[in-house]
């Protein structure tokens, strides 16, 4: 079996609204000396993605509901940032002093629905928030699209977001929006290695290369908001964030 | 940035109670011309590592208690299979038919206290289960201290499962016992892009190579159980799975 590389893409600028990705991605691959080949997966920064997709939100235009302002004052939040997060979400989960957790209208579970405040730059940086794209599976088949017209290859883009976990420190990369490359591979019924039929495996084959690609992405201060990813496992087909998703009805949890 | 490069290693043969892991790494990387360099990580999956120290348990020799009587009932699971779930437990989350939430007395929540009925091998295979490792960080402090007398080379060594999450579906690799390297990667106080202070960015840096590892070993008929990592982000030093675990005292979702 060939080996997994992952190659972070150097040199994509700072992202302003309306930028195209796919270009600057191009770009890097040239620089990089990479050939696009049929297989291989790009792993974007949701912040690129939101930035490029105009998702900034300047927080004076922002007005706080009465219950955006019972969640500021139960978490901490600035109220016009609650007011964002109520509507960004379909539920909230749990609220506490300095986090909320919800159920963001993507339809995964996140803390404060996956609104940042960090590195959203220029001026008056405080005032703004960076939302999640709209639709990022949406996102993901644009950018596809684009890179397999210019490269006339079968490719894989993933957006992710990093995401804390119930029971463990620390956050993950996590898939949320791909085109083009599955989210579960589901193992049940394939024989194991003593020909016994494995119960249950189904692997979240996104999510764990969202983590990987995130490792890659590492740390805040350097910027590689890209990755290139070839030896993805699997075969490549069309997939959704949705597969990712467990069904209410089978959360033990909420 | 260097690229990361998890390279799958093969030939590593059924692993029977007393094998030397070590011996058959080195073996395996042999073959596949990797010559070891300080910086690399060895990743093993949590199935091998038990069968070498014997963690298999003949069913015919497990008594169920009453309390297992009873999670066997509300479960449908074998009652000899409940009780080595409760011994392996130190706290039931939840238990519906099909599946149960523990906290393992390693500290850690997953599904069935991590017991392993599949390819475990041999003879009346439906009469063996496959408990985790005692004390999987001491087991990772073995294998690195042999590798590295080989070598000579300063590395990494990660012992990893695969769990389920509460609100997606599929299940990723995790870590469950590392040695000499980070679990978590602390980036609070470091600049971001625009020069402000990062408020908290706590990255689980071991489950994320822990996620790529486990994508890496693939389809369980395969059969790779163990992996290469070369070029791993952040510097390495001495570690444990226990940085990974969220103080009960934070948990939200109990």
């Amino acid at each position: 079996m060939p080996p997994l590389v992952l190659t972070p893409l150097p040199n994509i600028p700072l992202i302003r609204p309306g930028d195209n990705l796919a270009e600057f991605l191009l770009n890097s691959l040239r620089e990089t000396g990479i050939d696009l080949q049929d297989g291989d997966i790009l792993v974007l920064a949701q912040k690129i993605v939101s930035k490029a997709e105009n998702r900034l939100v300047n927080l004076a235009s922002v007005s706080p509901s009465a219950a955006a302002l019972e969640l500021a004052e139960k978490t901490g939040k600035d109220p016009r940032i609650a007011e964002l997060l109520l509507q960004e979400s379909s539920q909230i989960l749990r609220a506490r002093m300095g986090t909320a957790i919800v159920e963001h209208r993507l339809g995964f579970v996140c803390a404060n629905a996956g609104i940042d405040q960090s590195n959203v730059g220029g001026e008056g940086h405080d005032n703004w928030a960076l939302l999640l794209p709209e639709n990022p599976d949406g996102s993901a088949d644009e950018i596809r699209a684009a890179l397999e017209t210019a490269s006339g290859k079968r490719l894989g883009v993933m957006i992710i977001d990093s995401h804390g976990r119930a029971w463990r420190l620390g956050t993950v990369g996590v898939a949320i929006g791909l085109s083009g490359l599955p989210g579960l591979v589901d193992e049940r019924g394939w024989n194991d290695l003593f020909g016994y039929t494995l119960k249950i495996t189904i692997v979240a084959a996104a999510d764990e290369l969202a983590a990987a690609a995130s490792l890659v992405m590492g740390q805040a201060a350097e910027g590689t908001p890209a990755v290139h990813v070839r030896g993805f496992p699997y075969p490549l087909r069309e997939g959704s964030l949705k597969e990712l998703l467990r069904p209410k009805e089978q959360d033990m949890f909420r």
